[in-house]
């Protein structure tokens, strides 16, 4: 039988697949656990997004979507004060930040290619995207408090990738000095990437300073996700924003890969969602909330807690090791992300819930604490 | 201002994206026309496709969609009798051709990549994605039929793909050719992609060859779409069927680009469509009969039409040019499409619609000759 080949190596793999190392995404269980390991919002999305994707369920679905994305393009530049010609439509903010991977870093082919510069603690798809395009890169080791250090960014490099606030730190910086890492790369035309998922969690975002009717700010690209704070991780659908050439040079190579990446009925609910501020605002302030009092709380149990700009909190326990609180937690039906990276393996990232998930998480916390004492 | 660089170059753009020539999707017109330019199915998808969608619209939106898409997956396997592992999903097939061109094709800088071998008139995104992933490839003309000859690709090469039926002719070719083409690339380890996007309206396929307990044919990959017999080109569903080795290639591809490229409403309307196949007969049946009957008259009124297995006919006029005859039938509320390549330059590819609309298509072709003589 020649069905049964699994994972192995295959002759028929080229180079580029023998050499990545893909991203694997955090677990989603089959059982009944309270998920707190992807960042998901616990809150639904509201009811005039669910009815907006309704009415595009109908015989128009054998149809190709826009390809243009005009509606959703119309909203983000509406929502942003920004032109719709400022803005690209992705499947997730992933497809969005490996298009942008591939459009704007020279890869390693070329000789002049200098390494693109990421924090070492980020998102872990960054290294996973260079790869994926050959791109050299150097990951730079974040501060003593875990912090992003601006001044670590502002040397010749082939561009700069961070996310704001960090991942998964939750620690966020300012717009201040990441302006000022964009105003030197300018200089060598060099893209800073700012990929702000979690930025609605935060009082750190660059979008106002993009039009600057008095700086030119054209090699900055700001990617969104609709999957953390609108609620929408099951729709796929992110969104970059920048200048009109950046934005080209994202279609192009979108154009060369799969003309239409958006489905018509995750059109309509991305426009939908676009065009409810309201009652993101509300939620949105509820989790920062929550947020604010589950870290007051694990301070108090001796948690180390770094302090969260995200909807997600990065901890580490007082005595056990990351990997055994992670089990421990799994074992009383709480599920959390535990990263295997050396410098970060005594955290855990716990993804902000509800109040109520979040006082059971609590009381299995300071429960477990009581027992290892 | 900064804001209105449009399509112009920019100092930001990589050489990959300096080189790219993007595929040009057929339009999606704003007006009121009889649309037969982009291959979509002229008859709506089933009840129950639009059911099993409805019902994923709930707040369980606000959780990523499964990655491994298993329900698509296990609808897939069980329809066409294969394994699980044995299925790929992609966003529309035109992401699974571009994974897979990007995984089993060597790119020019390895010195030891042969080119790759596509038809010269085929789908005209193949020579974008080897562009993409900077494949070299030759392009080898048709025979005086229009016809793929398969002996031409009974040569050391780096790998083959067919569309199989071809677009835009339509014509198809036995799967005894392919796989004879397939054995022969077997014993070099090389990929033979088959793009069978309209094999539906064929009596032409390779799949039950997959799985030949006899013979080993782990070097075929079948690439098919929902967008055409499925009549859901607005929900972005496609699929790959080969060995396990080469799906957990194109899966690592997917998994180093974008881990969740289909959403939740689209993967249970596309599981709901694999599984009615009842309906999908009707559909497919009547798009046949309609195209045996358009193309007999017109044949009848001296047109050259290529004999088609596809859900569209290629066609020339007798008289006009293929320029003028588009742009005569859009002025009378037609779309259909017009290649620019100077070798099928006078002919149009329309695709098959309802029987009204293709009797007013007609009527306007026999006018429009009437006037033209």
């Amino acid at each position: 039988m020649i069905l049964s080949m699994g994972s192995t190596k295959s002759r028929f793999w080229n180079s580029r697949v023998n050499n990545l190392a893909p991203y694997i995404p955090g677990e989603q269980p089959k059982e009944q656990l309270i998920k707190l390991n992807t960042n998901e919002n616990p809150y639904p999305p509201p009811p005039d997004v669910l009815h907006a994707m309704s009415r595009a369920l109908n015989e128009k679905l054998r149809l190709y979507p826009d390809p243009c994305c005009t509606e959703v393009r119309e909203a983000v530049a509406r929502r942003y004060s920004v032109e719709e010609n400022q803005v690209f439509i992705g499947n997730g903010s992933d497809e969005v930040l490996a298009f942008a991977f591939g459009a704007f870093f020279e890869s390693a082919e070329n000789s002049n290619a200098r390494p693109i510069l990421f924090p070492e603690i980020s998102y872990s798809f960054y290294p996973v995207f260079a790869k994926l395009w050959n791109l050299p890169y150097t990951a730079i080791p974040l501060g003593r408090e875990w912090e992003i250090k601006p001044e670590d960014y502002v040397i010749n490099a082939g561009g700069v990738v961070l996310a704001n606030p960090n991942a998964p730190t939750g620690i966020s910086i300012k717009a201040r000095d990441i302006l000022d890492i964009a105003d030197f790369h300018l200089a060598h035309n060099k893209l800073v990437l700012v990929d702000e998922a979690y930025a609605d969690f935060s009082d750190d975002t660059i979008l106002p300073y993009i039009n600057d009717p008095l700086v030119s700010r054209d090699n900055i690209l700001v990617v969104r996700t609709l999957s953390k704070s609108y609620s929408l991780a099951g729709l796929r659908v992110g969104f970059a924003i920048g200048s009109g050439a950046l934005i080209t040079a994202l279609e192009s190579l979108r154009d060369s890969f799969n003309s239409y990446t958006i489905d018509r009925v995750a059109q309509a609910g991305a426009a939908a969602a676009l065009s409810n501020t309201a009652y993101y605002a509300e939620i949105t302030k509820k989790i920062i909330a929550t947020r604010e009092r589950i870290s007051k709380e694990l301070l108090k149990l001796h948690f180390t807690v770094l302090p969260s700009s995200a909807n997600f909190i990065f901890i580490k326990h007082p005595v056990m090791s990351g990997e055994d609180f992670f089990l421990g937690l799994r074992k009383n039906g709480i599920l959390v992300r535990h990263f295997k990276h050396d410098k970060i393996v005594d955290f855990v990232r716990v993804t902000i819930g509800t109040d109520k998930d979040m006082d059971i998480f609590l009381e299995i916390c300071s429960a477990g604490i009581k027992s290892a004492q």
